[in-house]
Order: C-alpha cells, then sequence, then structure tokens
C-alpha cells in the first residue's frame, strides 16, 4: 500500500499516520524522492482504505499488492519522462537512441564516435571507462581518466553520457560527469549499489540480470526509487538460456510485460542481446515494435579492432542506416491503433 | 559433403560413385525427394573434391560440415519456396499468414473462423483436430471427423489447411485434408515421425522443440528432408526458461540465425512464444522485423470460451487489424536495406 | 477426485455414481487397470464428499487436486512394487540395480555384458536396439533382430531386459521379448506412445524430459496408469540448462520430490546426468543417497569403442566396483533414521 | 602460463624474466600473494617454456590454457587445505561442517546455536549479518552491532565465524570478526568486491552465482586469487533452472568437476540448493557422495519463527542426526577405491 503526502504535510500529521497504519499491523517505510514524500505499508491482511483515508496530510492512496510498490503503475498511471536537459529525454511514446563503443579507448575514438553521433542526430552516447571483466588479466577499462576527457567533448558537442558504474566509491567521482549511470547486468542485484544510487539525483538505467527474471529487476528498480531517486530506466539485454547460437537469448516478450507493469520507460539492447553483428538491425527494429521506449547499441569505426564486444559492434555505415530505421519503424508503430 | 546426382544418371555411374566415395573412407547415405537424387557422404577427414569431381553423373558437389546438410545454406543458396497451390505460398520474401483457433471445435466454429479469414485476405488456417494434451483427462479434439468437415469447408473456399500430426499412424488417414502437416514441439524429436513424413509429398511444418536449440531444429529438418521431402518450413514459438511471466521466452534470434544457415522458410508463433492475447501483436510484429516469411498466430470469434489456449488467442477485431499491421510493417522492411 | 470402485461393482452402479457426479458438475473418466477400476471426477468447484459416499460400488474416495491423480501418493499411501518376476523386483526400500551398453551391438557384446551382469548379481540389463539420434545419418540400431538374439540369451542367464521403445507401432513386436519398457527423454510427452503403453501388461520405465518439469513426469506416468498399467517406474536422468561443463545437469532434488508426491519407484540415470565417466560412480552414489529406488547405468567391456555414449559408459572393472559400493550406501542409507 | 618465481628472486631478475615474455608477445601480469610471487603470461601462441626455462629466478613454469589459471590444478597438483586456526580447517580428505541460522537475530539466538554446535562437534557457525534482500522494504540485518555480539560469544565457544560480506566498504569493519567471508550468489561477479578480497588475509567463500556456470566460479576465484587471497573455498548452491518444484536446482555434477580443476576445496549448501527442509538431509548427503570437502546448512531452534529462510531450515534435532549422518557417510566414502 502507498500512501502519497501532501506537500505541505506536517511532521505530526505524518506522525499520526505511521501511527494508525502500525495500528492496523501494517510495517510503513517511509521514502523521500526529490520529487515527493510516499509511506509504504507491507502487511499480510487486506488493507481497509477507510480506517486511514480521513486523516490529514494525505495526498493519495493506493493499494499495490506486488513487491514493487514504487514502481508500479498500479498506483503512477502516467509513465515517467528521463528529462536529461538540452531537450534529450527518454519516455514513453517517444524512440531515444544510445549508441557507442563497449569500451571507451582514446580521445580520438571519443572524437570519433561523437562525429558520427551528430551526424546522425543521435544524443545520447554510451561506452565505459570501468569494465567488468570475467578474467582478471583482461583490460578493464580508462577509468575517471578517460570519463573526465569523454565528459570534455561530450559537453561540447551537446551529447549526453550513459556509463556503468560498478561500485559504490565511484558513484561520487563520476558524479558530475555522468548523464544517466548504467547499473551492469552482473549488478542488478548488488543492492549496496542501488541503495546509494537511489540518493543522487542523476538518471540510472537498470540492465536486467544475466539470467533475473523481470519481476525481479522491477524490485531493483525499487530499491532505487525508495531510495529517493525517480529518474529510472528499464533495459532488457538479454537472458541466460541453454541456447548456444547466440550470445544471450534476447527477451522481447519483457517489453510489453514491463511497459504494462511500470510507469517506467524500457530501452532494448540488441548487441548483446543477440551478440552478432549482422544481426543486430533485425533485433533492434525487432525492439521498436516489440513496444520499445529506446534502443542502445555498440558502435564502433572499425569493429574488428575494439577493445572488446567487437563482434557485436556496428560499423558507422550499419549504424547510419539502422538510425535512421529505428525512426521509421517507430513512426509505423506510432500510427498503429492497438486493439 | 553432398552429391547432386545429375537427373539422367545411371545405375552404374552411381554405384561407381559409392564405390569411390566409399574407397576415400567416407559413409555414403543416398537420399531422393521428390525433386533430386543425392548422395550424403560423411567422414571425419577433410574430403578433397577433386577424388571425384571428375567421375559421371555429378550435378554438383558441396562441402558441408554442419551436422544438418540437405537444409543447409551452404550448398542450396537459393531459398525454397513451399507452393499450396491455388497462390498460397510461403517463401522468402513474401509474408505468410496463417491464422486459426487452438482447437477445431465444430462445424459452426470452422465457418466462423474461415469467414473471418476471407474478409481479411488469409488464405492459411490453422487448428488442431489432434490435441497433445499434457493431462490425459483434458480434451483430445474433434479428431478425423473434424479434420473431414474442416475441409469440405476450406476447399470451398480456397483455404489450405495447416493442422498437427502427433503420430505416424495418423499420416495416412489425414494425408488427403491436410495441406501443411504441423509437427508440435513436443513432437519435434520425434524421429520415427519424421522419418514418415519425409515420405509423402505434403509440406510439413516444424515447431522448434520445447526446450530445442536451434541446431537440433535443422537436424530435425534434416531428417524429413533425407527421408524424401523437401517441402519444409521451421517454426519459432517460444523457448521453456526460469522466466515465469510469460509462457514461453519467445526466442526472435532464431529467426536471423536459422535464414542464415537454412535455405527453409521461416515462420514466427507469437501466440504460444508469449501466451498473452495483449501482448501477441507486438510479438507478431517484432517477429516480423526479426525477419520471419510468416506469422502463425490463433484467433477466436470469443476467445474467453475457446476450448483451449483462450488466453493467448486474438478476437476478430484484433486479427484483421494485426492482420493489416503485419503487411504494412513487412512492406516497410521489404524498403529497407540491409549492410 | 478418484473413486476407487469395489471389485464386484455392477453396471447400474456405476451408471448411478457417474450420473450422481456429473449432476454436481463434474466431468468422469473411467479408468480400467489389471488391477483396479476408478472414476476420476474432474471439476471446478470443491468436491462434497457426502454427496456421493451413501451410494454403492465404492470401495473408496480420495480427493486429489493435483493434475496427476492416480499415480500420486494423496490417494494410493502404500509404495508400489514393480515385480518383473524370479525374484526380480523394482520397489522403494530397496536398491535395483540395471546395467548394460548404449547400443546393443552384436551377440558376442551380449554374452559378454551379461557375463559381467551375472558376475556381480546385477539382474536387469539395459541397452538400445532402436536408438534416436538427432542426426540421420548415426547409427539406429540392430532393430527387432537384435532384440530377439539379446532376449534368447538373457532369458538363458535370468537377466531381465530394459529397452527403449520409439514408437506405437514397435510395441507389438518388441512385447514379448522386453521386461521393461524405456520411454525416452525426447518421447516423455508423446502421448500416443504412452496411451499405447496403458494397455499393455510390462512394466514402463518413463524418462524425465530433456526439459522436463517434475510436474509433467507425473503427468506423463498418469496417462499411462489411466490408460490401464499400473506398472510405472519413474526415471531421472538430468535436465538440459545453461551449464555446459557436464553433458545434461543431474537434478537429484527431483528424486525426494518425486517420492513424496506420488507411489511410484524413482530411479536415477548417472549416466546420462553427467555424461562423463569418471565422475559416473560419484553421481550414482549421491543418486542412492538423494533416496533413489535404483540406479540406472551405462557400462562396456571398452567404452571407447562402443558405437555410441562411449564417454559416459564404466568399463567392467569400474562397474564392478561400483555395484558394489551402490550396495554398501544403500545399507547404510537403510540404517539412517529420518527426522 | 604460470612462473611461480623463487622466494628469493631479485628484481631485476624479476625485469629481465617479464622483458623477455613481453618479447615472445606475452602480456604480463606480476601476482603477489601471502604464498608465493607469480608472473601470469597471456598470449595467444603456444608457449615454447624453453625460450624463458633458463633465465634465473624461476622456481617453476606451468602451461595452462583455461582463463582461471592460479585456481587451476594444472600447476597445483597438491590440494589447498584452508586452516582458521585451532585445529580448523577446511581442505580435501576431509569434511568440514558449517551450520547456523539464515540470519542472525539476536544474543539469545546466537548463544542458542552455539550451543547446539557445540553439542554436536561443528566448529564453524554459518549465519548472516547483512542481508541481500530483494525487496527493499524486508529485514536487512542486525549489521556490525550483530557481527560484535556474535564474535564475543563464538569466540569463547572455540567457534569460527563465516559471514556475508556484500561490499567493499564493509570488509574493513568485519575484518576481525571474521573467519571466513562469504561471497554470496548475487555477488559472484561483483568484480571489485573480488578485488579487495583478494587483498586481506581471512578466508573466503565463494557461492556460484545463481546462474553462473562452473567456469565462471573458477573465473571469480581467479579474481581473489591473482589480487593476493590464496585462502579460497568454492560453493555449489544450486542454479536457476525453469524447475519451480525446488526453490533450486542443487547441481551436484558441479562438484567432481571442481574437483577435477582446481585445488581448491568444495563445499555443497543443500539449504539453499532445494530449499524444503524436508529434504535438505537427502541432498546434504548426497552432497557428500558427490565428493564435497564440506557441506554449509541453516539451522534455527525454531524454523518457523525464523526471521528469513525459514522454510529451508532444519531444527536442531534434524541438524544433530544430519551431521552424525554425514560424517558416517563421508567415512564410508573415504573407504571406497575410485577406478
Amino acid at each position: 500500500m502507498i500512501i502519497q503526502l501532501k506537500q505541505e504535510v506536517s511532521d505530526s500529521q505524518k506522525e499520526k499516520l505511521i501511527a494508525r497504519i502500525n495500528e492496523i499491523g501494517y510495517k510503513v517505510t517511509e521514502v523521500k524522492t526529490q520529487m515527493g514524500d510516499y509511506l509504504i505499508g507491507i502487511g499480510k491482511t487486506e488493507f481497509d482504505i477507510r480506517k486511514v483515508g480521513h486523516l490529514e496530510g494525505i495526498q493519495d492512496i493506493h493499494i499495490v499488492s506486488d513487491d514493487y510498490k514504487l514502481v508500479s503503475k498500479k498506483w503512477k498511471v502516467k509513465p515517467t519522462c528521463i528529462d536529461l536537459g538540452g531537450g534529450v529525454t527518454i519516455k514513453d511514446g517517444d524512440m531515444a537512441i544510445m549508441a557507442g563503443p563497449c569500451s571507451i579507448e582514446s580521445e580520438e575514438q571519443i572524437l570519433d564516435v561523437i562525429g558520427h553521433l551528430k551526424e546522425n542526430g543521435i544524443r545520447m552516447m554510451r561506452g565505459g571507462v570501468f569494465k567488468p571483466r570475467s578474467s582478471p588479466y583482461a583490460f578493464r577499462g580508462l577509468g575517471m581518466e578517460g570519463l573526465r576527457l569523454w565528459y570534455q567533448h561530450a559537453k561540447a558537442a551537446g551529447i549526453k553520457i550513459v556509463t556503468e558504474v560498478m561500485q559504490v566509491s565511484q558513484i561520487e567521482e563520476m558524479h558530475d560527469y555522468v548523464d544517466v549511470f548504467q547499473v551492469g547486468a552482473r549488478n542488478t542485484q548488488n543492492f549496496n549499489l542501488l541503495d546509494e544510487l537511489g540518493k543522487i539525483d542523476k538518471a540510472v538505467l537498470i540492465k536486467r540480470g544475466i539470467s533475473g527474471t523481470i519481476e525481479e529487476l522491477l524490485q531493483s528498480a525499487e530499491y532505487v526509487f525508495s531510495g529517493g531517486n525517480e529518474k529510472l530506466i528499464l533495459c532488457e539485454r538479454g537472458i541466460r538460456t541453454y541456447e548456444r547460437a547466440s550470445r544471450n537469448t534476447l527477451d522481447l516478450n519483457a517489453v510489453p510485460i514491463l511497459k504494462s507493469k511500470s510507469h517506467l520507460p524500457v530501452v532494448v539492447d540488441p548487441s548483446h542481446g543477440i551478440g552478432i553483428r549482422d544481426f543486430v538491425a533485425q533485433m533492434a527494429l525487432s525492439g521498436v515494435m516489440s513496444g520499445a521506449d529506446g534502443i542502445i547499441y555498440e558502435v564502433h569505426r572499425d569493429p574488428d579492432k575494439a577493445y572488446s564486444d567487437g563482434q557485436q559492434t556496428l560499423n558507422f555505415a550499419q549504424s547510419a542506416l539502422l538510425a535512421e530505421q529505428i525512426r521509421k519503424t517507430f513512426a509505423m508503430r506510432k500510427s498503429f491503433a492497438l486493439l
């Protein structure tokens, strides 16, 4: 159960509310985000709204029985819009495109990709400066130095930065240089990291876990939201199955299901989703048709020389064509009625 | 290794060829289909074409090291076209639509669905008369009686029949009434059934196994093909994973991968693929964008009263809209260049 | 709901019972096995036993809400004992050992293995004469000729035959030569085959599907049982997961779960369960400790020369040692109390 | 390739070695642990030992082509023994028992469990003070206060503490109170945490990821080892599959496979592995027979009142019986020869 409090709620009103809910046998967690103040009540019996509805300080009450409450569509019917400033948004009814290399490799590469994005009207650049690698002996990224270089050029070009944060201690140092913090598929259930990302005012893109369920993705988002940060984006990137012909199994079923359960925007990552360069475009366009609010993919001037993930990375010509096709496909989807 | 024989090859030429291949240490299987005569050689060393290339009776030789040979694109670059007659085809570069109820229930229902299909320009009707059910106490279909009724009305309307065959003994009795024999997901590796379907001259649609790999689907097709029947259609219908929010996990990655490996047409079943009526349309259109040559879905006048699978079945209005959107999406896909 | 009928029930009593159950809104299926006569009622409301309990012809009534009813422990508390004659049984509280080659290859091999089994007190021999192979070009077994040879020598040695039946048409020809019909992992949901096996009086060992759930295995057993054959054995043989270091993932959890849900005996196949010869023994002994009523494994005089599955087949020395360790481990398990 | 350096190696010898290996085209990572000094060479061509073997400072050279090198059995044939002091060890050829509640709940509960362990000769106590919870509204553990209380009583009783660390910042504060740091199944690929645990001198128990492969578990161990800490224990605790009848699928295949690939000890967690109290004992004993070096399970005086995981937690009587049966089963396993 979620009680959305009035903006002008007084402390004594809140205390009375909490006491009353406790009396009914519900445990209360107070959640303050940058946009509102909520009381989350958890209990085992059915909740009778009439028992608190008359108290002061309440804006609205919602019965939500899912394990994820604040990210549920059941109380917030209006979709969440993520506004990165400068006219760049990720939201329902629109098509965000995020593209860039797997790893940030050098200043030259940064400029190269930014040039490609600008030419194609893409306003968000993805790339890794801290790389999670299953082998300790592999390239682990350029780190803060790479991020600062990237920031300098991205800012000048009006491009927003989407990049992975791997641990709590990085949040502070990365904060000023990042527009969207990405939580990787291996960190989807790193609850301390999620807690800390709940305390900042930057957008957070959460990738579905390598074998995470749709419900677990929503619960991970609930962590960040209940920590205070409402600026969340969900990302389907393929799951682990027994199939070996592709790197992961892109689960596009997740897109309409997530959209029906949550008010948060959903993006699709076809590069990791299939892991084979020649088929990334088909999967991206399939993702558009499944109802995604955005596509995030990997691009590099010379994929075969990329430091990582080259086999699933598009070259500039492929990327330019794909961006155009994504937009056309999205325009057609928008024109379609749903019954 | 595949040796395609000349149409006018003599028996003595063939014997010489086989003897020569055996000498090289390869095991030979002769395959005669309605369209050609092949020698399949299986061996452990690399095959040196020059050692047989000069012999008589050879049309063409292809080195194919996959476990599936005859269905591989490596020797047959031209895509297979399945022609059901009356202008109804399933083929690369086209968009076949197959729709109908999960179960054939009554003459009234047959006429009802046929009417709906005709109105919407759909020429192939799916439906089950023998139903595989995990519980022995559930409805098992109308059987041959239902099929004969269906055939009578479908024929009159110029509609082709796609229906599941569950066992060898049914093939003969069903044969004259069926245009496309469907092999269900639980029978994908029923090798005796596949063997027998190799001996007939009707098209066969093979569904991917409930947890079958892409390679196993191709090997199952190889069974039918090597039995003598080249009229094969592959079908992605979702696989079993740990995810519980959908009935199956529709694996659209399989579409471009199958299309790149085989010359056979590939269709997508979004109804079983997601199992939730409200999202079937999105998954169908995603399937179109993934590169499918056709879509097969479930439709019923009153899905909530359907004998089976109602929760994933579209009503007539939804189906009419979807058929139109499938065609528009396909037209757009066709207009797209690929790099 | 299951109504077990009295042995001397009259037709009119049965009709009255069926009519009454129909009145209550339940669908009735009558099941006659070699051991009893049952009415299975399926309905959506809770069943009130008092509404039929007074009628004549009833031996006992059991409320069973699972999808599998006749194989459930809820109505039949006493475990099923499979008696193959000659003192060979498979039953709860005992430890059956079945061993033999993957494929029956020759008379010499048959004699060889029988000799090994006799020396080690093993009374059941497994082996394939019809082999399901994913490639149509692979060795498919010696067929009926091999079975007849095998039967002749097995009978003389007092050894029971466990072998796979792949299709309905084989049942009749194999019938007289087989003690236990095995349903392979690719046929667990071949419902026609299960139906037909319900009509015979030989024991049936059903392997869990390659990605079958525990519940599906029980439902497949229900098919055979409701067809009339109560002589059933369930077999855990590993499931398909994402893990690639072993051939399958042996799911020993399934053993106590199956034993708690059903009155049927459960055996474990460690050879397919792990697929690596060096570790078959550990998995067999783990299977014993998990509560299995039997172990079925592959053995061959010279595994590296076996026609199939050599990499998971024990040699005679390994097999002799394992049989002894299985018995010792089982004896210890039997001595353990459970809380 | 691993070069184990002599203890007395000089800096200039090391520099020469590194230069030489670089010349050959290999990348070198130097690894210093508390027990030795190694050079790890990674390259794409085959390594010719003769090209460096004559240089000074080398103790030994091993060709290891796996992605995990230092944890591989290929260079270190002797199994690793983890010595926690006071006569408590985890090692090959022995049977460690670790038991305790899911969550540390109160001082009373700590004393209660310690009493139970002492009575049954169990020297290691597991328990969580920081709890990873998928819902942000669930109980998250007593934290450092709970740990300090626990430490005080465990020390007095001669009991070793096994507890989960969730993030880098906790390592330092927990360090003095912990004997074995546990890395949970959601953190198996939290590479920053693994890096930091490489810098300490306490033992680390790494659980297999929720859907982690055997190879990924070894690579995670490689992270810690290459960070400098050789005191590692691997733990099989069940993986995520499609099966819903158990909480996880305990993969006992992993035990002999891990033991054959690595010199590290392997323990099995049957509580999470099956998730059903009544079957934990069978799975524990199966784990012993699979070759495990230890069993870790959950116990509580009153499982139904436990704060978490009650459904898979044994009571004291069950635990006492299990500990005895584990020892007897292990004694029998030890008496068995392997062929």
